[in-house]
């Protein structure tokens, strides 16, 4: 990204606000008031052809008069207009040689097709002129730094803004509201917060960009409706995790109603959830479930990731409480995560015990009742576990001692975590506000809830890591596009994948023997125009000779002839039954948000249970381990008391082929095998069906 | 419960604090003073053999020299002495003619086996003597209506108490404080607080029966870390709902590692958490998720109560909104519940825009934007869409304004409140304090985070219902204890339940013919020394003439004989094979928190998925038929596209039968069914194999 576009939007040293009221009540009337309470370091200068002053300040009629003033020059300007005169505004930006304009007006593609028209000239305008855009329908950008409050949300009124080193991108800008206030109410400070709106130009991925490249932003945290624009999500979540910045999301649409609600409130399309899930996963963006994890993860992460906690070489975390019953309610919740509790050693336990004044238990938690006040006893303790090797982690929770002694209650804390190998972090259980603005100003991760806080050590302790994708498959020379399962699966055998033994009979000949092939045989009809063969009589399965093969294929000609008359008949297809000891689905997608491939339990599995693992396309055969590790059937095809495991490296190499095969040729749509049949270790897997669909599109990766 | 019980609890006129410390630094020291700081109306006499005044009040040597003072009787003593000097302290309790008292030391029972038996001979003696116990381990009682503030719990430390309508029973001492801490932060005000303790007296059931029968209390929150009295909890809960008082529980032990920590922190012991999920279900106790929940959820439930929402007449909520970000939040949350959130009706939006003067939009969520902050707008629309009859409950989601503005953003609400309906709840999306506090003190339910709003909100909209046990089955006259699966299977068709026909084969006897039933069969070699009959070849399937009979039944012998030489054999039997069309599991198991009765998907998806519903013993049909549609796999029990419906009335009057049968019988410890065959719709359920396991303990009906 541009150096200079960086500065117009967070550093500019002259803004113009254009549209702004002199009346402080209005929303017009906030950004000037915000920028001068903050102490915005740049010059300001309102535009408003109605005054002369706004706020105090002297305005200008025009931005063209603004230009033109014995100023430095104006790079970035905020667009509080209504909709009407925005498209002249960014005429006149274009006209004084601004870089950045933050339209603050909705109704373009917020308000459907005629908005979204409205919208693309806005964008192809501006950039023909030079000029980039933050929205429109944007609440505005803050830099807390420099008092660059240049925003119309009223969470700003605040009277002193807190400074710090996360940054927020939202695409709610009333969102960003929330955020900080009750960051703010936390002792969480935010240096960056920018609302993206619409993301006509400048989008959640350049701005993500900019801020894993900024010197002053240790991470970022996202407010997600929707995504747009995958590519460049990619190149920021690439460069951040180049960088060791931790990205989070809290992404809406986790339900269906939710899903819904977030597409009518930015008029934008995406894929289901679950995609959404494997995208942000695949690019190292932890996904949070929680609100308040939005405020209260990122610390933790940063700490993290400082300390090469990586889920690398797993240790337990350590949990020290002065209160028994908070230890329990927080423990819980880190064991519903999976997360190891656990005590010292034997041997730290004896040392813990010996530089401590007052009996210890030994157990799971240390538990150190009400001593565990005196500081000694406490930061003592705390020191020896967090440089003990032992543990990725040490949790304090706190109990009364937060709420009416603060100072005594988070002191042992923050001096031990000064000198501690690994995170130290905190849950208090009383309402204890001036505790966690100390902790907080002390960069110690400090939690409100148990729920929040085992949110953000599970995803501490087990960060989700961008993929590099591997490169697909050359894409296979005679691959033709099938019309029909026969040819998916000859698609799927050009391109190296394991498939049943089959031949296909073209309609009418007469059969004496089975060509090669061992009983006992299935045979289908082979038909584009009939998707369901077994309802229409053109599947017969257990054919043991040479005898039943030909009265089966009677059969079908006869039964398909009368359920679909029209139908016209490719065929039939032969082919070798196949047994193992279970089913999966593979599939493929390609969408939106990219491509995706998945995995899945067959039979009632899949479509009752939905036990399915999903990434993007393509992926290698450890991927694909992970993902059939990720099943609820992994216990099973991994084998039992009562069966021999499956084939577990032939599936992971059929599920990396697949997606590189289908990745490779982008006319597929969806191509899915059902069933991919697997026999026991060493004997590989077999597609026995399979479909693709072609894109819609062709030739676009995005449909 | 007595009454005399009930006051000398939370009303004494005089009160011993024994053991009272003058040092106000110390836990011994904060009883007097929180009794004194909160305004007690009663009597405080604080007993210490070394001093003449604790906290300015005269004191006395021993608990008989206070019982001897001119001074109303002493109803309540709160003993703070050390473990050893309890005894006596009880001793002179007794003595001195007491009602309760409540015992601060813990090392009893919560200190394994010889506390246990130090903990029975306090209780026995307190008994004998007519004095209850609260404890051992209790940090307290504390009643805010008369300031008998008669704790040990440091939260009680602040300047001022809120007074309230809400109850709260704790099995952990230290969570009070979280609890109450959290709560005055949010404006919800507790009118009764119990530290329960060990329990070895009075109980966790025993206390609440008292609150649900308390004229000044609405409802009651638990936490709780064990069950340990389940007929005392059901005479507590029937009391709650024939009452109509919610009660809400929060329970640790979700997790493993979670329940270890419970059991260890009090010594109790207690069966799989989801026996105590059904469990508090049956009860109609709420079970709260998030630890907010347990301050945030009861205001709604009681609203719900008083508006008789109940779950019978499901209707959508409203949700109305300044803030679109705000909203699409929460109804993500609710999506996530399954809770419909819809939109007026057209008749009912074309009279809010006929009363209001902004244009709406129609959607899903109705969002004022910021004319939401308008007194006018939003009252009005909070008063049509609450009255309307269309709803059953009204959510606002209020931004900014009720950060900066609490008087205008609550306002509307609050007014609203009075005339509506149904319940009005709000979500806020800043941090904002005074708004919740207002909200609170008007008694509208307010929430922090979406999360905890959307868990309170389906517990209002579909509360569990108390459930009387129907009775169990006549005894079976016949029914001797089975020692093998025949035998079981004998004692379910004595009891009228549906078993596959079979005889049983003597060991040795020539068979020449199916006796009568019909082929194809299995035959299985009946021996109580061989649980795993199909490893030892003692199973032979398909069987289809009388020849294969003859040939199986010397193989099965041949085979158990080389694999188990030692194994007695009881005979054989011959089963007719079931075929159906899907499987599952019955189960039922009495234990220390009662009988259950599970059902429960078959094959791998009971070993790997867990997919069971669990219910107390026994049950009728139609709570059976609860229980099936609470299976994932209903829908393909329901039948589906591919297969036929099965047969679910059978289904459930198995279940109920089974339970009931089970539950008479109460040698019995264990019993499953597995596999029961289902067959289509009509063509009924057979019970296949069965394995019943007698109590260890018989007669007793909590092993």
């Amino acid at each position: 990204m541009p150096p200079d576009l960086f500065r117009a939007l967070f550093t500019p040293r002259h803004v113009a606000i254009v549209g702004a009221s002199d009346d402080s009540g209005k929303t017009t009337g906030r950004p000037v008031r915000f920028l001068q309470k903050h102490g915005f370091t740049g010059r300001i200068t309102p535009v408003n052809a109605n005054r002369d002053a706004v706020a105090g300040l002297p305005a200008v009629p025009s931005i063209i008069a603004a230009s033109a003033l014995d100023a430095p020059p104006i790079e970035h300007a905020f667009i509080l207009t209504p909709q009407a005169a925005v498209a002249a505004a960014v005429e006149n930006c274009i006209a004084a040689d601004i870089r950045v304009a933050t339209i603050l007006a909705g109704g373009y593609a917020d308000a459907g097709a005629e908005g979204q028209v409205a919208q693309q000239a806005l964008v192809e305008h501006a950039r023909a002129g030079g000029l980039r855009l933050l929205g429109p329908n944007s609440i505005g950008v803050v830099n807390t730094a420099n008092g660059f409050c240049c925003t119309a949300n009223a969470a700003f009124e605040v009277d002193r803004l807190l400074p710090g080193r996360l940054a927020l991108v939202s695409q709610s800008g009333s969102m960003i509201g929330a955020v900080v206030s009750r960051a703010q109410a936390h002792g969480i400070g935010f240096g960056k917060l920018v609302s993206v709106g619409n993301e006509a130009d400048l989008g959640l991925g350049d701005l993500g960009l900019m801020l894993a490249e900024d010197a002053d932003t240790d991470a970022i945290v996202l407010f997600l409706e929707t995504i747009r624009d995958v590519a460049a999500l990619e190149r920021f979540a690439e460069a951040a995790a180049r960088l060791g910045k931790p990205v989070a999301a809290l992404k809406l649409g986790r339900s269906d109603i939710g899903q819904e609600m977030a597409v009518s409130h930015t008029g934008a399309m995406m894929g289901s959830d679950r995609l959404a899930d494997a995208l942000l996963r695949d690019l190292g963006i932890v996904r949070l479930e929680r609100f308040e994890a939005l405020i209260e993860a990122a610390p933790l992460l940063v700490q993290a990731r400082r300390h090469n906690v990586d889920g690398a070489t797993p240790r337990p975390v350590a949990v020290v409480t002065t209160t028994g019953g908070g230890a329990a309610l927080v423990v819980d919740q880190l064991g519903l995560y999976g997360i190891d509790v656990a005590g010292p050693s034997a041997a730290l336990f004896t040392q813990l015990q010996a530089a401590c004044p007052i009996p210890l238990r030994h157990g799971r938690v240390l538990d150190l009742t009400l001593a565990g006040v005196r500081y000694d006893v406490m930061s003592t303790v705390l020191r020896l576990l967090a440089n003990s090797g032992e543990f990725s982690m040490v949790l304090t929770v706190v109990g009364s001692s937060a709420q009416f002694h603060p100072d005594l209650a988070v002191k042992p804390i923050i001096d031990s975590a000064a000198s501690a190998a690994v995170p130290i972090a905190a849950f208090l259980t009383p309402a204890a506000d001036e505790s966690l603005l100390r902790l907080s100003a002390a960069g110690i991760p400090a939690f409100r809830t148990p729920e929040t806080c085992a949110e953000a050590i599970i995803h501490a302790l087990r960060p989700p890591h961008f993929r590099t994708l591997p490169a697909p498959a050359a894409t296979v020379a005679t691959a033709t596009r099938p019309d029909n399962e026969a040819a998916a699966l000859d698609l799927l055998g050009a391109g190296g994948l394991p498939t049943a033994r089959r031949m296909l009979l073209p309609p009418g000949a007469a059969v004496k023997s089975a060509h090669g092939l061992s009983y006992p045989l299935v045979v289908k009809v082979v038909s584009a125009d009939l998707p369901h063969k077994t309802e229409a009589g053109g599947v017969k399965l257990n054919i043991a000779d040479a005898d039943s093969l030909a009265l089966a294929l009677r059969d079908i000609a006869a039964s398909v002839a009368k359920a679909a008359p029209g139908a016209r008949l490719q065929g039939f297809m032969l082919q070798e039954m196949i047994s193992g000891m279970a089913e999966v689905i593979v599939g493929f997608q390609r969408t939106a948000l990219g491509d995706f491939v998945t995995v899945g339990a067959g039979g009632i599995h899949a479509e009752v249970l939905r036990d399915l693992a999903v990434r993007r396309a393509p992926v290698d055969s450890a991927t694909a381990e992970a993902m059939i590790d990720e099943l609820r059937i992994a216990p099973i095809l991994k084998g039992s008391r009562r069966q021999m495991p499956a084939d577990i490296p032939a599936l992971a190499r059929f599920i990396a082929g697949f997606s590189s095969l289908c990745a490779a040729l982008d006319w597929i749509g969806e191509a899915e095998v059902n069933p991919l049949i697997l026999r026991p270790a060493g004997e590989g897997v077999v597609a026995v069906d399979c479909l693709i669909t072609a894109a819609e599109h062709e030739g676009s990766r995005h449909v």
